[in-house]
This record gives structure tokens, C-alpha cells and sequence, in this order.
């Protein structure tokens, strides 16, 4: 069960909480979002999550009230709330608030700002690695915001899933961008190669640690278009996010990716990522 | 003020209505609406919208467990319980309810659908027309979906009223798709033209009507692709949807349509609109 709520600068439980009818969030999806892993109870790379934020919502322009200390000390004092020390998820939301439903913005903004905890629940299968489908990018073109409006992330996941895969990877004009909810990476030739951050992409931060992993640990990769033919030659395929870190993908549409087993480097970069969990800022 | 909010089923209060904080209208735009003209006490096309409403629904995977029928009686008795009888907006939101945060569909849906009456507040200047932009169009690709995953839309909409404008046209690859709330119509060597109905293009309600006057008035039309150059040489331009009925656009980006006032065979068809506003089913 998710504990306490912060809401607009309260901490109040979860069944008080009073989301107004007409907060744009529910009518518009009009505001912006960050999931977080929190580790033993440390929010993990929750400075870069926060600034995120900060330019999701200025990209929006959505007024940014808070300075990213002060949230960041109402996330630490959420978490304290909390009394489980374990793994959990911490979830921000900050909308446009509630005005008289117009597509134009209200005169007077008042966002609302929300933190929840909720346990980690996902069952990922890092040892035997996932499946994962092709599917068309459906999105609009501003993926590098991270907003609310995730109807065509949520029915790309779906379509997995009853598919018997782990994730929808989405291929715009013949070339891969993202998964529905992940960043995509490939082993070619023992060069990683990831998507260049364009409009069609979420700058990942979990993304951005293996970029820097891979500075540390001498490993070559490249951000360059990836074509959809590519990714069935790959040697190794991973998808990242805060949320499920580095997961191996092991068969793409069907076709198993080089050994059909999760690839060396993979390994070798989740190991790092979680040895570093607590050192990165 | 809105009075009372049907809430699944019951008719409360607007203040007492609870929005479940994960509903996931709020945290994923996964749900769909309609907005309603209701005219003394009578909304106009209703059974038109119901219907698109649940193919809309059923186009996001949503069960759509009331029938139209029911809905309808419900609409009726949320604007019977409005004192006032003058025009008012009915608005309905389906979502796919409340459930721990994840992309993937929950288990068991328990889908949340509501309705308001709101006061019909828009001030539009019919008699002298209004201005529009062209900006380009950044939506997903499943637009004749009517779904509440809105950012794009409120973000042109907003660009429009910050230069002084009424409406964005939206240009996809060149060509024409559609208003951010609203379809486009032009008039071409007297002949009407609007884009066909694509995956691109919501299929307006009132686009249909006008379409049927213009059969009943012997007025000729082609649904066909029109490009950004065609808008600046078009004789009339109009704008519809179920709420601005039919507003004569006079300048796009600057430059003046036609003469520059209202076109006659839009105040035409905007007449006719309006007398058969009680007629049409």
C-alpha cells in the first residue's frame, strides 16, 4: 500500500488526497512527470530527475515554483515518512491545476505538485533476459518532454505484454527511437550504439549513467540511427530506464538476438550500474 | 458555477466528486470525452456523440459498459437537474479508472465516466470573423481517436492566442489536417474542400453536418488534400466543431482571406446551421 501523499507542500494519506475534477492533468494531460527508483531508502540520481523536471515542465511552459531543493528535501522527508527501508518508487507529478475547462491556459496558474512511495513491484527476468516487439511510433513528435500524455506509450506497452513480450520497441521512418518506456541500446560489431537524442527521444538519465559507465569502463559506443534491420544482427540488445535499470533483450519479433542468452557486455554494464547505485548524483 | 456532476451512476455535488488519485485519466491520458452543445435544455446530436464515444473507447481497448441509451437518459437528467435552461456545454470523460501505476492495462478495469454542465462562456466574433495561424502538427498518428491525451492540442491552441489568433491550423507534411479543437473547411472557385477523414483527422460531428447541408443546399464538396499554399488563395475559410459551431476565418498568418470579412457561403451554411440545430438527430 502507497503510505503518505505530498501535495502542494502537505503530507497527507493517500485516500485524503483531493485531485479537483478540472486539474488539466485529468482533462488535458497537461503536465509533466518523473518516476524514481529509491534504494534502502535513498532516492537514486534524484538531482538529474529533478532538473529534468524543472525543463519538462519550462518546455511546457508551465510555471516551475519550487527550486529542485525544495523538492528534493520534500522527497527525503516523503521517503523518512515511509516505513519500509526497502526498494521503492518514487513518483512526482506536477500539473497546470484545476481552471474552468479551456484548451487556452488559466490566467492565474496554480500547478498542482505531487510525490507518492509506492512499493517496487516488477518482476524482471535479468538472469534469462526478456522478449521485446517491434511497433510503429505512434507518439507525437515532442518525445523529449516528459509529460502525462501517455496514451500511445501505454497501449505500445500493452501490446507487448499480450504479446508475451516485456516492452514495445518503436521504430519512426525505418529507424528505432525508444521503448515504451525505456531507452534502447545494441552491441554491433562490440560497439554500443544507442539512439541520438532527437525530438522523437526521452533524454533517459538512466541512459546517461551507461553512457558514463562506458566512458569508465573504456567501452566504445556511438549515438547513431539505428535502422529496424539492424536490430535482428545485433550481438546484444538492452532496454534502461530508472525504473528496471539494464534489462537484456534476448529476442526481438521473434528472432533471437546473437546467443539467444543475455550478452557479456550487458552483464557486465548492469553489474557496474548497481555497484554504482549509490555513487552516481 | 457547474451544479451537479453525474459520477458513475449518481449525480453529486461538483465539490464532493473524488478523483481517485491514480485514476488513469490522470496519470496516463488513458481515457476518451465528447463536448456537447445543449441548446434551451436540448443537447444537439447527442446520440452522434455517444456513438462516437464508444468507438473512440472501443479504439483504446476501453469497455464501454453502459449502453448509449443509458448514457443518454443520464444526460438528460444531469441537464434537468440544471436550473437554468439557457446554452450550456455537456462534457463526458471516460478513463480507464483507477489502478496501481503501470502502463500495462490493469486486471480487472473498473472504468470511471462522468459528465458536467458547464455555462457556455465563448465569445466569438461570427459578424466579423476571426484570425487563425499555421503552426505544424505534432500529434500522434491515431488523431481520430478522441481521447484526453491533449498536450499537443493545448499547446498550438495556446500558440495561437499568444499571437493574437482565434485557432492553430495544424500542417502535417504540407497539407492541411486540422484546428487544434476544431476542423477546417475552405471554399475553392466555389466549390467546398475539407481534408478526408485519415487517421490524422478527428471525425467531426459538425464537420458531417455541414457536409449534409451542403447536399440538402446543392452546395458542391470534395474531401480531398489541401496544401499550406492553397489556404492563403482560398475564397472563404471556416472553422467548426460542436462548441463554435461554424466561425469565418478571415486572415491566416497575416495574410486576408477572400475580402477579408466573412465568406458568404460560410455565414450561409452558419444560417443554416443554426435553424437546423433543433432538426438534425
Amino acid at each position: 500500500m502507497v503510505s503518505s501523499i505530498y501535495w502542494n507542500g502537505e503530507f497527507i494519506p493517500y485516500g485524503e488526497v483531493k485531485v479537483p475534477l478540472e486539474d488539466r492533468g485529468y482533462l488535458f494531460a497537461d503536465g509533466v512527470y518523473e518516476v524514481i527508483r529509491v534504494y534502502g531508502g535513498k532516492p537514486f540520481a534524484l538531482g538529474r530527475h529533478l532538473e529534468r523536471l524543472k525543463r519538462s515542465s519550462m518546455a511546457i511552459e508551465l510555471p516551475f515554483l519550487l527550486s529542485t531543493e525544495e523538492l528534493s528535501a520534500a522527497a527525503e522527508r516523503l521517503i523518512a515518512l515511509d516505513n519500509k527501508k526497502g526498494d521503492t518508487i518514487l513518483y512526482i507529478q506536477l500539473t497546470r491545476g484545476a481552471a474552468p475547462r479551456s484548451h487556452i491556459f488559466p490566467d492565474v496558474v496554480r500547478p498542482n505538485l505531487w510525490m507518492m512511495l509506492k512499493p517496487f513491484l516488477k518482476e524482471i527476468d535479468y538472469r534469462n533476459g526478456v522478449k521485446a516487439i517491434t511497433v510503429p511510433d505512434e507518439r507525437w513528435s515532442r518525445c523529449y518532454i516528459k509529460s502525462i500524455s501517455l496514451l500511445p506509450n501505454v497501449l505500445a506497452c500493452q501490446k507487448a505484454r499480450r504479446e508475451g513480450a516485456f516492452e514495445s520497441i518503436m521504430i519512426r521512418d525505418g529507424f528505432v527511437t525508444e521503448g515504451s518506456s525505456s531507452n534502447f541500446f545494441m552491441i554491433d560489431e562490440g560497439i554500443l550504439k544507442t539512439p541520438p537524442l532527437t525530438n522523437y527521444i526521452l533524454p533517459g538519465i538512466t541512459r546517461q549513467i551507461v553512457l558514463e559507465l562506458c566512458n569508465r569502463k573504456k567501452i566504445k559506443y556511438s549515438e547513431t540511427h539505428i535502422g529496424l534491420g539492424e536490430i535482428y544482427c545485433a550481438q546484444e540488445i538492452f532496454l534502461t530506464s530508472a525504473t528496471i535499470e539494464i534489462v537484456p533483450v534476448v529476442c526481438v519479433d521473434r528472432v533471437n538476438i546473437g546467443t539467444g542468452n543475455p550478452g557479456e557486455k550487458t552483464v557486465e554494464l548492469l553489474n557496474a550500474y548497481r555497484e554504482n547505485v549509490s555513487v552516481f548524483p
